[in-house]
């Protein structure tokens, strides 16, 4: 089964969220507005409010309440990757000009915080403060995982602690939380509410180390930018930090790019071929296969159903993705 | 009575509240503690607290919920400072290096984004969605207010309806939903909710106008920063406004500044010498004093009482207060 196929089964509801998410962001104001339509119609792969649909399958599925947690999800999504692209001083996500290249950085910082704002206020829909906590503590978490990942940049003597805390925070929360919503918000069990959490924490985990392998070995056209990207920006993902520790050569040209606080180009291929010597990539591709099998192991604990099997299907995707 | 004698009169719970403040920025991260700490010390009238505590005064009046709101309600005051002065490029504020020139930009822009998430994350402790949408749409209005804020920036074509929409938004709004939210959450009777929430309202637009005024009129001493700040940035505030619209010799002047983008230092004498002949100052007093009336005005439909008392003294204070 496709991705697309999983989609094309939830094709009314996604079209109702991606409704909200437009009318959402409609600012009175013409700068907000514009740059956070810029910024929904960049795409994406809308992967949070999927699973908060797929997950609230497991208890009470109405698409008029869960709107309400999916919308959220999707705009805190949004406004961390403008936030983001003001620190990696980005030009393209996607293949499209980022908010801050085509505004500016105030621009950004306003149009991110505006997208916060607006997903705290759609999510202000319900009573249960669970989800407000849940929800705010996962801000809070994002937060402390930017600031971690700014500390971290050009540092290559951190270990991979670092990086897997990190990237917890970068990205596998809130994919954990989608899940974990969708079913508080559906009002499952607090037991399938925790295995789902737990599901969406590995795949969340498996996809952001897919991405940063992919980073080093997909080409420009599969990822939207140039490859290399991270080092570039003196972030240092798995893959390298496993080259530095294995592999002196590895170790002496990855230095020498992260001597430098902002090298601007630099070959990349020379590093792309000693991490990949290393085993760097390998190590990598099979630590997401391990994240991958603690997320089936999740499942396996849920109820059979038409939504454990997309689940399942889309963890697969995941553990296949080129791009 | 002096503002002070308020302060002694709350000063137990004021503590509570203070200690609640410095706790919930205890960040695990060091540059994320060090910065939020750094503002709290940085200090600030609490002010918005302080009316959190006086409107529930109104109702029934628990320290325990009430700093659930307060401390939250100062926290998006300090963030959003924190990222306005990225946005004025800000070096002192009360006299104290700001976060973005003690760090950077970068760390003030997360510093602000996690104090953000702190205030959200503090007032999930409440199960009644009205104080999460009033919370919510209260940011958004920020936001859209901070934006406006960056379009308005050197135009000095821009309306006296601007300027009040403005400031609503910067200001007034946060110190309103203060006093509401604190009888919400003392569950005030709605009607007393609504003159709390009118009462803010017209202090905190009196309030703005006066910053807006000493701006011009207060030495550097008094304001912490050099006088003129305001002009300098490109922001145009009621005393210049009135000015450029019946001075020709102000306008020309107040012209010439702001045709620079970036003025940096400039006499700042002339201009204030002409936006005072212009009658400039005194229209403002005006207005700020229009706004006090309509303060006292709720302040009359509410019950006679100690809290009553007291806002009717913190009125006066803002209408005469040198800095």
């Amino acid at each position: 089964m496709k991705l697309a196929d999983i989609y094309l089964k939830f094709q009314s509801d996604i079209t109702i969220i991606e409704q909200e998410l437009e009318a959402t962001v409609q600012a009175r104001h013409d700068v907000l507005r514009d740059a956070s339509t810029h910024l929904l119609k960049a795409g994406g792969k809308r992967i949070r409010p999927v699973f908060v649909l797929l997950a609230a399958k497991f208890g009470h599925y109405d698409i008029n309440v869960l709107k309400n947690i999916a919308v959220p999800l999707e705009l805190v999504h949004m406004a961390s990757l403008v936030h983001d692209d003001v620190i990696d001083d980005a030009e393209l996500r996607r293949g499209q000009k980022t908010v801050k290249s085509q505004w500016d950085n105030k621009v950004a910082m306003y149009t991110g915080d505006y997208i916060f704002a607006k997903a705290v206020e759609t999510s202000a829909y319900f009573d249960d403060p669970r989800i407000h906590q849940i929800l705010s503590n996962t801000l809070v978490e994002m937060c402390i995982g930017e600031v971690e990942q700014i500390r971290d940049q050009y540092n290559w003597g951190q270990n991979l602690r670092n990086y897997f805390r990190r990237i917890k925070r970068k990205t596998a929360l809130l994919i954990a939380v989608s899940c974990e919503l969708g079913a508080l918000a559906a009002k499952a069990d607090p037991k399938i509410q925790k295995h789902l959490y737990d599901f969406g924490y590995n795949v969340g985990m498996a996809f952001q180390i897919t991405d940063d392998i992919l980073d080093f070995v997909g080409t420009e056209k599969q990822l939207g930018k140039p490859a290399g990207g991270d080092l570039r920006q003196g972030n240092v993902t798995l893959p390298a930090l496993y080259a530095m520790q294995h592999d002196r050569e590895a170790a002496t040209l990855i230095k020498e790019v992260l001597k430098d606080e902002y090298p601007g180009t630099f070959d990349v291929e020379p590093i792309i071929k000693a991490v990949n010597q290393s085993g760097g990539i390998e190590f990598s591709l099979k630590m997401s296969e391990r994240f991958l099998n603690r997320a089936y192991d999740a499942l396996s604990k849920l109820p059979d159903s038409d939504a454990n099997f997309y689940f399942r299907e889309i963890a697969a995707y995941i553990g296949e993705r080129k791009f």
